[in-house]
């Protein structure tokens, strides 16, 4: 949508673009925040080697061979901490312990590789080899000396097959290859079901789907680069999940290919199957740890053409909560968002961005929310919203408001809160943190931060509150291990205290994987662990990520 | 909805319904085929033991014991071969060989389940045990001689702990315990939330939620009698599936029992949270052959008051699915149900049940289509709904139409569409099919066995059109084994080769699980086979079902 875009930030870059420099720089204000997601979804890092977490090949896919392990993940950081300081609430000073019983990749391997993939697509070369080696963010750097691009699900089983019977340890990795080949999508108009490989990007099927009148049930500021395997294998969030949910209800169907090579067809297009059990589910965000997608079948839904947008200010937090069960009730089919910001939000955005004006100048409020409304008929929406906004002032609910009344206002709307992750960065370090809350206690946790940091810093709320998603920042003029040392653990042992998810859709990687029993329970993650062991017994797929690497030896 | 309430059919009968007449006698016309889908459900046999497939206990439990094993699961319809040929199509001739490897309950056995549960909740009492013993539909009968009644999650591990130490097999049954002690459930107003035991039958969830101004995003006939843990082992669809999407998108959390006795806390209430592998869907429709769930959270849906019916007429069945892809653009937030029937079904409904009218008598048409839609607000709601049958209509794609002026007509409208079974049943003898197939092929099954049996039979197609879900009924005045001979397998090759599902809602139980690849792949089923064998070692959990046991052995 036209309203969304707006102007590139520099701060966007993503690995691997060379191929696709359109879709690196074209990225859309709106998905400032879920694309810095992505990132970090995308920053892990296994024996060395920077990439995506779980992403998913079928062009590009990264044997990680070697084993020139750095002792520490951070090593690039530290040649930039400034900006490092800059980006990364959470410091990961994890050392990464290689895990012996790893192979090293000899003179035969390539040999092997070669014979399967061709020669063009193993991949030696230093320079061609840096942009996989380093990670969006700069934070975890890899030494890989072999990447390895296989065209479709048989190559990728050869591969996968000869590296588990050598034992040597894979990280795939999406993000940078176009619709190739037999990638074209296949879809079905009457049931909105679309089949594609895992290689397609996201951007070319939202592309192939509005000429068909239908969208992507899932839309993140990555599109430009992102696969659809890797948004699957990573449980993709973004933009879209209050209205149609997570991928778990809308991805009907998977390709995998397992460690050993075996290739699981559950590529299923149909709304209802009862036979057995539904095992797609253990791939979607699980990093890539415990097989491969190579295809997906998926759910879209119709695209509706009218949008309206509000823009409120509420007095406590209390009237944000409520006003959003009134909206649930009285908007319930037509809500498409529920975001908000706190007054310390809105204020960096004003002070820091350029062109940004406060649609509500009267007064200084402790709250806003933005609130969008997606349907069929624009001027029957617009009665609801109305009739809703009337009814939440009367109930005194809503402070002051606006109703965007075109394009331009929309979008300048949008802008205050997409704002936010960059005004932020300009102000300063900023300590990040992607929680997943109940609703009721979320800003709790703001003003605990905010009393445990006096003066300090500046600490920031804003988010999804329609899916209890809270962005939680700390501002500081420079990064300080003290501040630090007074948010962590405190976030993470209050966030498991309330049953909130450290990770609402980052995902764990290397970073959080020792962290994971602040949200799941030991017997869950004992879980887990057996089902990792019992797919990739050697341990190949994506080593000493999500499930804490003592559990697996 | 009170449009949806009619007359009770006297072929409604749940098992195990003593405490909860009431319950049992309340069936809403409209569920009739969803309930009859509930009912294959829970059809199945293990050990002589006639229960719920998957379903969850808390309060009701069925530990199985005394392995008289019949040598026949049919004895009992072998007494009443006529009711039985009438309600089923695949006669389910399975033979179940006891597996050796299971103990045989003894004495000690008992005074140790009576030291945990108490003598109360051990029943060997032969009339008590036998409308556990006896299925829903008398399609099997079992001859468990105990049942245990464990009250809380801690009961329930320790009598699964001890069994699986003793090998003694175990079917979980559930439907037919009320809201008892402990499980009230907890609902948070704000995120939709409740958290609820999994003993809490399905209406009385509905009715606390309605207080609360949600409702569940499941609704099914057997509503009064199954249980949300049934429901969810299950992965029960029901009426709403099209609008709110299956269990696996709305069901938040759970806490499951394994065959150990091991309690996995995995009951989470986000709607965000990526922090490992997510293990409940394991849980999620594998009818208790993995563990037993214990507690339920689930995204509830806000209540919208506005609902419009029309019933449409089709002269193709091309232009039923044009209509579809049309509804779903231009209706496609409040569309809450798209549902067909051909004319053979239309003609069933018009001779065999009393008080139904046809709405368009002015011609006979090939196909007839029901939409529902449910919004926030009706006048708006009912613009939208005229406008695209107007579009419809101008197009070529509707014949004819009515549209509901009032609940009665609506409730009439309805009635037609639910109909059709009880018509089925009064007709004669019927062989039932629920399959998925793609919308498209969907219809060309139906006219190919109508090519195949001649005369010899009424072939009937209905359905939910906007599921992609087919009701595929053939009518005989008696039952005839030659008939079934050309329905099957050709029904089930027919689906799989097509990419359908053999059974979209009901599961594959006992009598299905044999058929497992008519729909999944073999390396899928090898994969069920693993994780089966990986959490419950010794098959004592509901064996013999879903999996092939050839594959557990």
């Amino acid at each position: 949508m036209k309203k969304r875009i707006a102007a590139v930030t520099s701060s966007y870059r993503l690995l691997n673009q060379k191929n696709h420099a359109s879709n690196r720089i074209l990225h859309h204000h709106r998905r400032f925040n879920a694309n810095f997601n992505q990132v970090i979804r995308s920053s892990s890092t296994s024996e060395g080697v920077t990439h995506h977490c779980g992403p998913v090949p079928l062009k590009h896919f990264l044997a990680s061979c070697r084993w020139d392990l750095q002792k520490s993940s951070l090593i690039h950081m530290q040649n930039m901490p400034i900006i490092q300081q800059r980006n990364f609430g959470s410091v990961a000073s994890t050392i990464v312990q290689r895990n012996p019983l790893f192979s090293t990749i000899n003179h035969d391997d390539i040999i092997y590789f070669e014979k399967i993939l061709g020669v063009k697509n193993v991949i030696q070369d230093d320079e061609e080899l840096q942009p996989a080696n380093t990670d969006w963010m700069h934070k975890y750097k890899g030494s890989s000396k072999l990447m390895l691009q296989p065209e479709n699900t048989d190559e990728l089983s050869q591969i996968l097959k000869y590296c588990n019977s050598r034992c040597l340890a894979v990280v795939p990795q999406g993000g940078n290859t176009g619709l190739v080949g037999g990638s074209v999508p296949v879809f079905d108009e009457v049931s909105g079901v679309l089949v594609c490989d895992a290689g397609c990007i996201l951007e070319n099927l939202i592309s192939f789907l509005d000429k068909q009148g239908f969208i992507m049930p899932l839309d993140l500021g990555a599109k430009g680069s992102c696969q659809i395997g890797g948004n699957v294998s990573t449980n993709a969030g973004g933009l879209r999940l209050v209205r149609y949910g997570s991928l778990h209800g809308t991805v009907l169907g998977l390709e995998v290919v397992l460690a050993n090579g075996n290739v699981i067809d559950m590529l299923g297009t149909l709304r209802k199957d009862n036979t057995g059990y539904d095992l797609k589910h253990l791939f979607i965000g699980s990093e890539g740890s415990l097989g491969i997608i190579t295809k997906v079948s998926i759910l879209t839904p119709a695209k509706l053409s009218a949008v309206n947008i509000a823009f409120l200010a509420c007095q406590d937090y209390i009237s944000c909560q409520k006003l959003l069960f009134q909206a649930k009730r009285r908007l319930g089919e037509i809500l498409s968002a529920f975001e908000f910001l706190d007054a310390q939000a809105m204020n960096l955005v004003l002070q820091h961005l350029d062109g940004v004006r406060n649609p509500l100048p009267s007064a200084i409020y402790n709250f806003y929310v933005l609130i969008e409304t997606t349907g069929s008929n624009e001027s029957s929406d617009k009665e609801k919203l109305e009739a809703f906004l009337l009814h939440a002032m009367e109930n005194g609910l809503v402070s002051d408001g606006a109703l965007a009344q075109d394009m331009n206002q929309a979008s300048s709307f949008w802008h205050i809160r997409e704002g936010v992750p960059e005004a932020l960065m300009k102000a300063g370090a900023v300590y990040k943190y992607d929680l997943s809350l109940p609703v009721e206690k979320m800003y709790d946790l703001v003003e605990e931060i905010r009393i445990r940091l006096g003066a300090a810093a500046n600490v920031v709320g804003y988010g999804h509150l329609g899916d209890g998603n809270l962005h939680l920042n700390v501002s500081t003029p420079q990064y300080d291990d003290t501040i630090l040392a007074q948010i962590e653990p405190f976030v993470y042992e209050w966030t498991s205290r309330h049953h909130g998810s450290i990770s609402a859709e980052h995902g764990l990687g290397l970073m959080k994987a020792e962290k994971i029993y602040y949200s799941k329970s030991s017997g869950t993650v004992q879980l887990m662990a057996s089902i990792k062991k019992l797919l990739d017994p050697s341990g190949i797929l994506n080593p000493y990520k999500v499930i804490p690497p003592s559990l697996l030896s």
